[in-house]
């Protein structure tokens, strides 16, 4: 069992190339993985997102084999991509590795990553490889816009229906669940493989009548108020449309489903608003369902605000809202 | 002093928003930092990059301060883009920061990698914020090709002069002194500073006359190994022609001068061969004599090869070909 210490950097490297060769789509490729830098094909607006899960912050080493390790860390990047609306071409992994790290380990990390993104379009061009003494994964994803306009943060206005894909909480629920030692189940699978809206996200852009996107990482309550911000409104919450996933209450949690729902986080669904009243709801309603995606209308834009918040948020969750990196709540 | 603890995420963000604002040039920059991903204007080609430092083993804590690291992290990643002859346009920066960090070394940190970038013309567009046990920085940068071809590796050909820009060794050294106390000096500061050579090797790219290019991060020795490897040529160094720098023979470092010049490391100077005689080399000659840039011509390539190599390098360089993340010397 060879470890990266032994093989070194560029043995490495030269794996990486191999699957990529295999496994990755070569479309606009024009120089990829053994060069300076990657030369991609590109349109005339480009879409570039970092995003990095580190041990011992978003994962223990357990929790994860490194198979779902890869695909994990690709699928929360290219979220960023979906909630845009937005289609993913190319790929950068940073990968930070411990010396004592596995060498068939770091290929199974990466080859599922390829996969992953191949299994959307997208293909690895480049990236970086260095040690360290916990693993930490960094990934950009580049992305052009579908059809359609670019889904933001910001277009969020009075008289907007507020929908959520998904169960969200299901993620955050499974970390607990890890924590214990539980290993298995639709909560901890919930959090090990996040979901790919890519095709559903391009159809909303594409439908004219989205007005606002984001994607559900820091918690739906945070996520919320992220769009609230950007787009100067309220938004009055209803609570009881949201779907719970049966699992939450079975699961023997420390709080309550709905406190998860809320303010979970990592769970990677769509939120977003809907100009155009009924017509406009039924037409996502419909996108949805073809795509076999649940759907929840959570809400409404009331006003717009010089104080943009949610309203309508049970105390449960104000004790929980959301995820922050460094520990503090606000 | 506030921490990062204390402030959390999003208060550094929206600092990092501020920074950019008055600081990073906005052409191209469709939709910035704040959204889910940036969206930039690109033309038909984009290059792209990822670079990461790490704490504990790129630099220990104490050896540069949060400017000098945000400065650092930044060249190292752009010296790629320089190394294809492009240009640097966008720049996302992953953070992964102790919770302990202080706020106002962390905005010091990207103020300082913002003002770098904007000094070459670039803009920081995204990124993410995430705690870790160790600093580490992870910096993609996205480029377009100058006027004039992209430069490769694998261009090189018999008959090609190979040339160097700089002093490499100095940073290596510089790294021996840091280790030992010392943190003053020529080669600290090449350390810690390492050179931006975009305008030049735009330049060289628009000659039309650069065969192949890399530039120098893991030792001169193994990166024109790359430059053998990529082109399957062999190469002929010439020793003597080598710049010393002065200052590593002066500073009691442990092995001879020539070591750190063939295989220091993390000297960031371009590498490249030229094709078309005298005419061809006087003219990067002139080029690099124009830019201010010291230039030695090292090299010739002699010959294609089915096992492509460095020929001509002394006993006392091969003891150390180079720097390898693994710990692992080939």
């Amino acid at each position: 069992m060879a470890l990266l210490a032994d093989v070194g950097e560029f043995p490495f490297i030269e794996a990486i190339k191999k699957l990529v060769q295999a496994e990755a789509p070569r479309r606009g490729v024009r120089v990829g993985i053994g060069d300076d830098a990657a030369a991609l094909s590109t349109t005339a607006t480009t879409l570039a997102t970092t995003d990095a899960v580190v041990e011992g912050v978003h994962f223990l080493r357990d929790w994860l084999t490194p198979a779902q390790l890869g695909r994990r860390a690709f699928r929360v990047a290219v979220s960023d991509i979906a909630a845009m609306g937005g289609k993913p071409r190319y790929v950068l992994a940073a990968l930070a590795l411990p010396a004592g790290y596995r060498l068939a380990d770091a290929r199974a990390l990466v080859a599922s990553l390829i996969r992953d993104a191949a299994g959307v379009g997208a293909a690895l061009v480049g990236g970086n490889v260095s040690r360290a003494d916990k693993i930490s994964i960094t990934i950009t994803v580049l992305g052009q816009p579908s059809r359609g306009a670019l889904l933001r943060r910001s277009g969020a206005r009075r008289g907007d229906a507020v929908y959520l894909t998904g169960c969200t909480g299901m993620a955050a629920a499974g970390v607990e669940l890890l924590k214990r030692g539980v290993s298995r189940g639709v909560l901890v699978s919930a959090y090990r493989s996040p979901p790919l809206h890519l095709d559903l996200a391009a159809r909303l852009a594409g439908s004219g009548v989205v007005s606002a996107a984001i994607d559900v990482s820091d918690g739906l309550l945070q996520d919320l108020q992220h769009i609230c911000r950007a787009s100067g409104v309220d938004v009055q919450l209803d609570e009881s449309a949201l779907a719970l996933a049966p699992a939450l209450a079975r699961a023997g949690l420390e709080r309550e489903p709905l406190s998860y729902a809320l303010s979970g986080g990592e769970d990677y669904e769509l939120l977003f608003s809907v100009r155009g009243g009924e017509r406009a709801n039924s037409r996502v309603e419909s996108l949805c369902s073809d795509a076999g995606c649940r759907l929840s209308r959570i809400g409404e834009v009331v006003a717009a605000s010089s104080t943009p918040g949610v309203r309508g948020v049970s105390q449960a969750a104000i004790a929980e809202p959301g995820y922050e990196h460094f520990g503090h709540k606000t």
